[in-house]
């Protein structure tokens, strides 16, 4: 709580006049997060083109979430320390994200814009190469934010998408008249 | 401990009877897991051919120690329940292995066989989304324990690998004569 205070400029008792106390306002910067990583969901499938760019988009946002914000960091504690009815309702809205971003992978994979590997499994190693971010990422470290968001973003598309199309389309005619 | 005991099919107080404790026993766990993934990589470094085929191999060992076996289960609990100087030597033996994973990276990268990208946060996203597993793999779950770190391993290596060597020399090919 003070940590949060400190972040946010503010006292601790002042946090707590804007919030009835820890669980309520752990809830807000969980509940938040996961609103904007949603969001990222919904406009990544409007704006971007591919499904490449769709997750690039995702990811960015994700750990920019993650790392730049206060609510990301609360974001990830141990939700097991909510109250049940609090603590459900996170993990409801952290499903449909999970889900949104399972469905981004196998409409990708069913576009020939990704590679067919298991959506579920490949869905939560993003997930986990995101998430462990918050256990070792320090502010003063050597990369800012937005480097360790750039490179882990950059991987995570590596690993899912197809060999440029570009590159595929050389390779067939390399293949026909050889 | 309990649970522990379950698995390994004896009595909690069989368990104590050779170990000194929770604490022993739980260091012992995260040490030979350790050693199992430490041994990997030089068994990658002297068996595997590529760079990309060092990696799979130690993503495939880390995914079996991890959820195969007892000990790997329980070496991902928070170290932050053994007493400092048992938690010291655990994150000393977890800081060499992150290192070995490192350098693996990095040779690769020097060698053209992997893109070149920041080796240090690479590694940590790659241990990202293998340690993050034990937060959602259930053994009585969709898929087993091999198809997740078939999938994962896969996944991972992609997010790095550089091109086949034989359709970069395609291509390079076709640069020449179109």
């Amino acid at each position: 709580m003070r940590d949060i205070a400190g972040a946010a400029d503010l006292s601790a008792a002042n946090l707590y006049h804007y919030f009835d106390g820890k669980h309520d306002l752990l809830f807000y910067c969980q509940d938040r997060a996961l609103d904007r990583m949603l969001a990222a969901v919904t406009e990544a499938r409007r704006a971007a083109s591919s499904a490449p760019e769709r997750l690039r988009f995702v990811f960015t946002a994700h750990m920019r979430t993650l790392l730049d914000d206060i609510e990301g960091a609360t974001a990830h504690l141990q939700i097991e320390s909510l109250p049940p009815a609090l603590r459900s309702a996170i993990v409801k809205k952290r499903d449909r994200y999970e889900q949104g971003l399972r469905r981004l992978i196998a409409d990708g994979v069913r576009a020939g814009e990704l590679v067919d590997m298991n959506p579920a499994i490949v869905a939560r190693a993003m997930l986990g190469a995101m998430n462990w971010t918050v256990t070792w990422f320090r502010p003063d470290g050597a990369d800012t934010a937005a480097a360790v968001g750039e490179v882990i973003s950059r991987f995570l598309v590596r690993g899912v998408a197809m060999r440029s199309p570009a590159a595929a389309r050389k390779l067939a005619v390399v293949g026909r008249t050889s």
